[in-house]
């Protein structure tokens, strides 16, 4: 239980990559850790990729970012969804100012991208997103897991546990 | 990596819980543990119930048991598959009549019960199997998580942060 007492935002939208979605939210509960969901709205169910469901707990607009110890945005195709979104983008800044741990794989790249924070930071993501990642200014490189100052990073699934031992690590320092 | 060295075997077949599978999966490799995934055949990918796949590395029919230091079942329809096949219950009793720890979650109880080793056990399920699992003579209660003696149990995917932090310490001693 290392993550005792540690609360966790994650952001969720339909058509998240369901195990990248669930993994992390599990396994910092299993930490001890106390894991809010919000969403475009609260109390709305959203269906991942293959249409494994969760529910939020808040709407985006509602979250209050000085409550929380750490973000994780998970992949699939909600991030082209939530980096639109301006309550997405300054939680996200606001997460990163106050050099918070922000965990993030695959495609969620680019809701860091759009928040404008990932220049200057070495960074992974599924290899679709290099040069969006790259153009906004990131190091890119292609290993399991990367953790630069506050930004915990993986490509793809397979990368869960190894990015996972990192973002624990991380948010327990 | 509490768990390196540690090599778990993991039935698999068509219908599986998608987090009931993949959890596990995935949080035993966190913690450094070989998971070799068993199904009715080698290097086939079974769907689970949302259609999240996963592809076994081996058949039932060619596991050695004295390999491995314990077993995962997962829940889902897989079970009532499994519970069919005489390898996965001869593999069961294996692993049972070597004290070796067996999780469980969901439905996977009705392969225990097929196997005829839940005699005098306590152990929780889903509420569905409750009967089942009386019947075949196990002590039923109604708790996230289960432990006895080498024997442990949950009852659905939010209780799995529960089930793996007593898998993983079972597994470790």
């Amino acid at each position: 239980m290392e993550l005792l007492e540690k609360n966790v935002l994650a952001f969720c939208d339909t058509d998240f990559e369901d195990l990248e979605m669930w993994y992390p939210v599990l396994r910092l509960r299993e930490a001890g850790a106390t894991v809010t969901i919000a969403g475009p709205e609260a109390g709305k169910v959203y269906k991942g990729k293959y249409g494994v469901p969760l529910e939020s707990d808040i709407s985006y607009a509602d979250v209050n970012s000085s409550r929380f110890d750490g973000l994780y945005v998970p992949g699939g195709w909600a991030p082209d969804k939530m980096r639109r979104d301006a309550d997405v983008l300054k939680l996200t800044r606001e997460f990163h100012e106050a050099s918070k741990p922000i965990g993030q794989i695959c495609h969620a790249g680019w809701v860091l991208a759009s928040a404008k924070i990932v220049k200057g930071y070495t960074m992974t993501s599924t290899p679709g997103i290099k040069d969006d990642l790259e153009n906004a200014g990131a190091i890119w490189v292609d290993e399991e897991v990367v953790v630069d100052r506050n930004l915990v990073s993986g490509r793809r699934p397979p990368d869960l546990p190894a990015f996972m031992r990192e973002l624990i690590n991380l948010l327990k320092s």
